[in-house]
């Protein structure tokens, strides 16, 4: 089975969403500097969602290039951690709209850690597809990343009810983290 | 005729509508955990909806693999599927915000079955373009899933007036029936 | 230059053009059958516009099928083909929610046109990039089909303004029409 | 690293984007001559937004296709692009909804500003990973007409203090300065 559709169908998916986003950025009521204030919040996550939905492209494009076979399983591991990236656009409104409240940090933090998970999943799927010796299972290796990264979502939740600023703060880390390719990837395939 | 962007248009129609579905996901009123409970029905219809779609995406992936030769019919019988397709977010929008309502439960129903019956003219057109003796053609045989899961959603439309929970079962059962890729298929093309 | 990322971004905008017309069919106010009626003019709408786009990305894939040089001259006509199918949803939504009136009955048919006349304009681009000796320029030969399309649209117009129900049919008899894909092109190329 | 998904990708996004900002055409509140009047000023700024697009995608679309190898940083210099490309929708919104005021006139300007530094620090990291004797840095040069473009719009932003009218038409000039596709890389490639 080849990769190709699959390939062209995430970034088609990933490409709506990162665009789809921007719908959400209301109109300012009117035309002075003022009517631009309350969208700075929603501006800001805006920012962050492009950039985490930037990394998921960009890695996927680094992973699948090492991919040689795909079967059904990678198929449906592939459309779970597109279920969870397609919530980023809601949590990305919510967030932005009620700014500085827990509970939508909290979510957005949780939707995060679940496209984290989806991710480990996938990896693991196509591991399991193309065999322990495969290019990719030597590259990502035990994917200390990864694991980081689902780490610390999962601890910047409980946090987003203490204070926000903290859970966002880990948003942003992780985001600085990712956003150099993989060199564990492009070491191995370079 | 290649079927390279008839594949390509069809990734791209599928992955619009399987991410357009979450801007109906209205923004939460609050930050409250109380201003996510009506959102309840509106997620879970989103998820079947996610899935039913990711099945039609798996498996004209799979179908089309085993193509090969496309004609003007075949282009035509895609836009068809397409077609019925297409109105599945608005359907799940309906059914979200009305949920436990008899006529939007049978109406997502119709869309399903009518998506099921393209389906079912979408593989005898191909294989009328290919000739009996077609890859595809031994690989379907008699297709008797897609018969089965057209008969159990024309079942569930009047069962939505009767009570909503045996046509969502059923809808929820049909999905769970097409989550694994058609094994025939698999089995002729590995 | 190749046309690999033309025919590409084509199908992209008209997948989204067709799906995002799905958009306009507002979820009814009730979960009755009443709710349901004045969705009627906007659904036959839909359809229609949907058959149209329907039509020209078959065209447009017939006709590029027999392309093999392009240039930047028919990179722009393209687009401006592109341009006019654009407003496709804008007329779409217009007409279904003012049904039976005669100014967005005659703009519909107007969007039609232009995009009708874009298509001329673009089949002679390529024949002129190409030469007149081009497989397309013999299968095209005098392109009577889109001149008569094209003419039946000019009609339609100012027939908005005396019967709204001649317009539409004229509108449902170019569609006819076109819904086979161009025997020319085919004969030609098969 | 092959640059087959960078171009999907960057196709993908940006028919989303000449799409989706017809959905900022509201339907006229009627069917009469008079609802059509306010939406004017709408289109205007819809036609200059599609032209604008339409530019950077021919460019792109001739630049990738004299690119041979890609890394990390031109996936992310890309992504960067995108970001400054996908407030457009936003801005020409706002413009065309705030027609002759100065502060929606200037961020329109900024977003053309830093999609065209975006574009310069694309050229860059593109010449940095193919080399000095590339195909591409002989074509691009010094690169007058991006830095051109860049001086204009920087100098119609305050333009838009003083008259709305003057930005307007710098916005314009820079459209039909980059209609033509770059000649100096088509005649590079030919």
């Amino acid at each position: 089975m080849s990769k190709g559709r699959l390939e062209a169908f995430s970034d088609g998916v990933i490409a709506i969403l990162i665009t789809i986003m921007v719908l959400e950025l209301r109109v300012p009521a009117g035309a002075a500097w003022d009517a631009l204030r309350p969208l700075v919040p929603v501006f800001l996550t805006y920012v962050l969602s492009f950039v985490f939905l930037g990394i998921y492209w960009n890695n996927h494009h680094h992973m699948f290039h090492a991919v040689q076979r795909i079967n059904g399983k990678v198929l449906w591991a592939n459309l779970h951690l597109l279920f969870w990236l397609s919530l980023v656009p809601f949590v990305t409104r919510w967030l932005g709209e009620t700014y500085t409240a827990a509970l939508p940090t909290a979510v957005y933090g949780g939707v995060f850690l679940l496209s984290g998970v989806a991710w480990l999943i996938l990896t693991r799927t196509i591991i399991a597809a193309e065999g322990p010796e495969s290019r990719l299972a030597k590259a990502v290796g035990k994917d200390r990343k990864g694991l980081a990264s689902a780490l610390l979502y999962a601890a910047a939740i409980p946090f987003a009810f203490v204070n926000h600023w903290i859970s966002e703060g880990i948003y942003a880390l992780v985001a600085l983290m990712w956003l150099v390719p993989d060199p564990r990837i492009e070491r191995e395939l370079s």
